[in-house]
């Protein structure tokens, strides 16, 4: 009998206690104020010191992290270097840490995936998964699932427009009305089988999750219904315009967690406070911390309170 | 008018002076017999030198490299070291690089993978993108494709098994014989509208090209046909199983490259006389290197030989 736990399962029972936000450290060095930049020996130590600093401040209102490696990616090897730190941090701090990197390759490439971010420098406790090439391409990754307890969140429905050109396409089948009819439901349904591969009756969710943009209420819903088993990792509230009602719905069942990135990293922005202290040059790292801060938290009450109201429109 | 000439038309010219073929640099230290890797401090430099020897060997054989990064990202940070070194050496050689990255994401996370690849420590002449999120996704890659003559491989047909999962699905449409029928034809429709976008009459292909496994000839015949303007960048020969006789096949019309990675970085294991010399003691990087440079040699030669075949059984 498998008694490991999951790293899926750790951060389902982490949602569900202190709340469902996943803040997402996509830390683009535009999102800090050059006079703040100017302070560090190059923009990625001024990356790296706002990401530890969140990471040092954050932890009561996230159920984990998403880091997102283009952007580090595009900071060169000492943006690498700093998205590693990144993710030391977190893991040391115990909070779950999703590594974005939305791979997808054959086999021994994959296998060189799998070894470069579920152990090493690297190490993430989670990761995403672009499926296009097939179901093969997620073979590699099992090991480390099995082994290591890792996980993933393969990408199902996206949250970007051009999600209808691919994802949302209607799929052709001598069918009834239980076969699949989109290609997001053929990869629905690959994930459908996973499950079968790692069951876990009571410790929870599956090591596989879905990437489920917070778009649309009634897709949302029927995605839900679907895939209970699933936890979902849910891009698209705040910025990118989703509503907490959305995600409140996607929340159900086996639940999830809700991504919130710039939003979070870009609060001090919205500051009127925070303004005029910039502009008597006097504007810290750590008034830029404290803005995200209460951003993060006002998310975490905003997405619980969701999840609340819905229940109890449900228990009507 | 639009004067600059693209590298993907740059990468046709020198493919159709030299000969199709494009070694991919994928090297794993796993390649190379622990005792060569034992006289570097560590399996990374090892890797580097490699690469740095064949670089500058291989040129006669070669139109072109193709560098995947997921065996650099599982060496760590000095992994990717290794890769900036690697794509920069090719670089100053005058020879195009692709860069096997297959990244895909949404807008800003789009942007700043464009930065990451097309510019910086990592920029490549070419990359492969991964179409699954939609055609927003490509959007932000255009900039570099204007501005800097940048091109791009799009994932079309792979090699893997695993393909007929998504790539290979029938997509329901109301349809005439013209519409696209099947996943991978509406990517090719995507790619044949950015054609109309990048038009280049006299100069060569678009700058946009697909990547098409060399698998089965039926297939490589329909997909030659109905992409005639598309460079093909084709995995699938040699190791992998595909035969000249479908890359030739292939090679028609637009033309493309057809890579090889693993059949010449461990062409040494197959030799005899290289096995005699390992046994004793005295092999060297330089045994290594020369068995990788016959392997390109006889590939090039194969791929010339097979595309010239067909063009006689054509031309009766």
């Amino acid at each position: 009998m498998n008694t490991m736990m999951y790293e899926m399962q750790r951060l389902q029972a982490i949602s569900r206690e202190k709340g469902p936000l996943c803040v997402g450290l996509d830390t683009d060095p535009s999102y800090l104020p050059p006079e703040i930049i100017k302070l560090y020996d190059s923009p990625q130590d001024a990356v790296l010191a706002y990401n530890l600093s969140l990471i040092s401040t954050l932890a009561p209102y996230t159920a984990c992290y998403k880091v997102q490696i283009a952007y580090y990616e595009a900071m060169g090897l000492s943006g690498l270097s700093v998205y590693s730190k990144t993710l030391k941090a977190i893991r040391k701090s115990g909070i779950p840490v999703i590594a974005d990197i939305k791979r997808g390759d054959i086999a021994d490439t994959a296998r060189a995936y799998a070894r470069a971010h579920f152990t090493g420098e690297f190490e993430a406790d989670i990761i995403t998964i672009n499926p296009y090439m097939g179901f093969d391409t997620l073979e590699p990754f099992l090991e480390y699932v099995e082994k290591a307890g890792k996980g993933a969140f393969v990408l199902l429905r996206t949250s970007n427009p051009g999600m209808k050109d691919i994802e949302w396409l209607p799929v052709t089948s001598e069918t009834d009305a239980d076969k699949p009819t989109r290609v997001l439901d053929v990869v629905g349904s690959a994930l459908q089988s996973l499950v079968q591969r790692f069951p876990s009756p009571d410790k929870g969710c599956s090591p596989f999750g879905a990437v489920v943009g917070c778009t649309e209420e009634s897709d949302a819903r029927s995605l839900r219904d679907r895939y209970p088993d699933l936890f979902f990792l849910i891009p698209g509230y705040g910025v990118q315009g989703g509503a907490a009602r959305v995600a409140a719905t996607l929340l159900d069942q086996s639940g999830g967690v809700v991504n919130s990135s710039r939003g979070i990293l870009t609060a001090w922005q919205k500051s009127e406070s925070l303004d005029i202290r910039r502009r008597s040059g006097s504007l810290s790292l750590t008034d830029i911390v404290e803005a995200a801060s209460q951003a993060a938290f006002s998310s975490q009450a905003d997405l619980v309170a969701a999840k609340k109201a819905l229940s109890l429109e449900k228990g009507k």
